[in-house]
């Protein structure tokens, strides 16, 4: 049994992110699955992990963690990982790209917004449509600032980082929700990397059995 | 004139932590503002400087940055202002209360987000039920988080840091959106000492002339 256990669960893009993270800083770890549909997350059991009800939480080193942005700079500060480079501007660049998907698309489309818009304005399209709405043009801003970027094979250089670890979910949710990557090349050139990189690749979303 | 300039709204969160972080870092800066009512954030000039189209832009350092939450950890790395703690367990723990409304609350509740439900769900009261329907459990979750700090004067320790630079923000908009602290003694604690520290009040959203 590992020491490290992910309490995610498997359509969680921030849980992707952790289970990305984890996996390139090359640590083992377990998971449990916290089941959002039967509302496992708002259980007594998974209140007393997270106050928040949110997936996931992350227990390593003794410590229990929450939020997914606070864990991945955890494991790059604690394993040096290189999820950041080490000149302050350049982290800070690194940091705008991944949190102009991380904290501008992504909380905007969690399940429990996108819950009570459906409930506010009922219709058979009013999940998608809020998808598309703000995944679309999210994705469209973080194609022109990796403009900002040499081309590399990874979104801020030859190796993975914060950009990618939330880069990558963030594509998972927007194949689900049908916005094209058309008009995106750069990002398509990084998913395609990244596709080939064994520890995005065993990160990947699998509904468990 | 500063070399430092923010590119700012009045009343964006986001700014105001920008704003709060120079302070604390004894930074002269000159505010430049964006008047997000007459969508100068979406100007062909502003979407030069940021083409997320969003406020805060801080020029700092000869260069551009994006992002108030990679704005605040640049200050802190590049003039030591002791935003987050030195142990990497105590960050992650003050990062994770810090997005708890910095990723968690503050963009579910951005205008741009909220305009959107308002035009799905037209009504009188639609922008502020929105709100608060987030706010307020947003800040109940930051409450039980806070326990597992010890008391102090600011959220984490003696001096201001990263969570209270993200709380302080959120509480100007709880206080606008009539969203009750009673229940939110720690909450409120932080709040009076914040009120009483310079930094926070020299950052206090003021309506320009």
């Amino acid at each position: 049994m590992s020491d490290i256990r992910l309490f995610d669960y498997w359509r969680s893009s921030a849980s992707y992110r952790v289970r990305i993270a984890l996996n390139l800083a090359g640590l083992d770890y377990e998971t449990v699955p916290v089941d959002l549909l039967d509302r496992a997350h708002k259980s007594p059991e998974h209140l007393e992990r997270n106050p928040q009800g949110l997936v996931p939480v992350l227990d390593i080193d003794g410590q229990r963690l929450t939020q997914s942005l606070a864990m991945v700079e955890y494991i790059d500060e604690t394993r040096k990982a290189g999820f950041l480079p080490a000149d302050p501007a350049e982290r800070a660049r690194v940091r705008a790209l991944a949190y102009a998907v991380a904290v501008d698309v992504h909380p905007v489309c969690n399940l429990g917004v996108v819950a009570h818009v459906a409930n506010l304005a009922p219709g058979d399209t009013v999940r998608e449509d809020w998808m598309r709405h703000f995944i679309a043009p999210g994705l469209a801003a973080f194609e022109k600032l990796l403009a900002g970027f040499p081309p590399a094979r990874f979104c801020a250089g030859d190796a993975p980082g914060l950009a990618d670890i939330c880069l990558i979910p963030q594509l998972y949710n927007a194949h689900r929700w049908g916005v094209s990557l058309d008009d995106f090349p750069r990002i398509r050139a990084v998913e395609a990397a990244c596709a080939q990189h064994p520890a995005f690749d065993a990160a990947k979303p699998t509904k468990p059995e």
